[in-house]
């Protein structure tokens, strides 16, 4: 028998993985979740049939979602991760020596158990000293913390579902009061190629709320477009003006101090969806 | 009823496209050759199959294979692409007003008979006053010439059936001995998610002949793993000393001044194949 497993990434344009095993499966209180293991990216976790992260690819995301905002920040002490259930965002910042506390904060229980167990590669990180996991909503995490974090990673799903809060103007104003004077921001903002009014719209928003805001990229094979996009707010640092030379060895895979630098040149019709 | 068009990317992954209509299908003396209406990428070229080229993405490719050799060489007059039936390199070319002629040969004329008919946007250079089109083997082509061309496109497809010859360590020395003292070449090399083996042979095989080689990417949606390489053979002109602040504008939709320099920055586990 073939197995294949199929994501529509748009309603017209399909990706699809020939599947060895499919090893969990499960339907959540928000979502199913599934993880399968695949003859091309190795073990996948989707939820609601979308690909959130995999062995092959994971890197990519992973590090960049992390390293630029906390890189840009001077001393990261304190952060947090809304969404990233599978745990790669916090093993990512735990790298970081200056950090002394990394929160996941996931409303999905079910998720982070399934990654503990089937993606070790990836959630490791989860049992640092350094991280907590938060099972529950987000953006009340949020709304109840004031003044009080360095960086915030939205590692959030598509912007359908139990995400569509996640790219709301009113949780961007509710992130930037939790965070510090000079806190830093990063949400996922999806391709330009495929999702261009989002792009615009959370790059509006987070304009109206933040003194400074960037937007980068990173490539995911296996995201629509493969070209993935990064919106920063910050109160106070501008990473444009991060000296590269001085950024340590953080064992990555796709993130070098050239690519913090050229991640934020952006092709140019992508720099005209942001005019 | 639904129709959809299927492209094994490798044996175990394929991307589908819902497809509105076949506009042309042929099979030549070469390969199969169709082109269709996809409702994401609008009109598609494909090979044997295989996606080459559409009106949605193509001018990521065509602006990153031609501007960065134009724009290396300090005054290209004489370019030649080997491939590239569709025409979307030639029109990029003959946008540099140093160039005097710029050569297309491309072995299979049927291809380029449905692109001037099916494409027109892409296609629309080879009617350009300084293009000329010579339907042959490319090989051969390159062969006849010595000493004559500032820079050589290689835009082939992937290397399997009519393309294997365009990467063979014996084609870059023909390139080579084409070229005049300061010529550059470049080739398209597939992606390092997917085919690391060939661009690390191919860089070694052209380190071994041109005193200058450099890989840089672009990020092609409708390509194996989006992040696509280009690898470049220089006898004189390093593209890492390019003035960028020189640099024309060029009416492009994909490559800027910046992107020229970042294009190089390549994703660590991609340098870490060419060592």
């Amino acid at each position: 028998m073939e197995l294949w497993f199929s994501e529509d990434q748009t309603p017209t344009m399909r990706i699809s993985c020939k599947t060895k095993n499919v090893l969990y499966s499960e339907t959540s209180e928000y979502q199913d979740i599934a993880i399968i293991d695949t003859e091309q990216f190795g073990r996948m976790l989707t939820l609601d049939s979308i690909i959130q992260t995999n062995i092959a690819d994971e890197f990519v995301y992973h590090e960049m979602i992390s390293h630029i905002p906390l890189l840009t920040h001077k001393n990261p002490e304190k952060a947090v991760v809304i969404g990233g259930g599978d745990g790669g965002v916090i093993r990512e910042i735990v790298k970081h020596q200056s950090i002394k506390k990394a929160v996941l904060a996931e409303i999905d229980g079910k998720v982070v158990e399934a990654c503990k167990k089937y993606l070790p590669e990836i959630s490791c990180g989860l049992s640092d000293p350094k991280a907590e996991v938060c099972i529950g909503d987000g953006i009340k995490y949020i709304k109840e913390h004031s003044n009080e974090f360095d960086v915030i990673c939205v590692d959030s799903t598509d912007p359908i579902g139990p995400a569509v809060g996640l790219f709301a103007k009113d949780f961007y104003q509710s992130i930037f009061d939790s965070l510090k004077d000079d806190g830093i921001f990063v949400a996922q903002t999806e391709s330009p190629f495929f999702n261009k009014e989002l792009l615009t719209r959370v790059y509006s928003d987070i304009k109206s709320i933040f003194p400074i805001v960037r937007v980068y990229y990173g490539v995911v094979p296996t995201y629509p477009g493969g070209l993935w996009t990064f919106t920063m707010g910050s109160k106070k640092y501008d990473p444009l003006e991060v000296d590269i030379t001085k950024i340590p060895d953080l064992n990555t895979r796709y993130f070098t101090p050239e690519i913090f630098k050229s991640a934020f040149n952006l092709p140019k019709f992508a720099q005209d969806l942001l005019r």
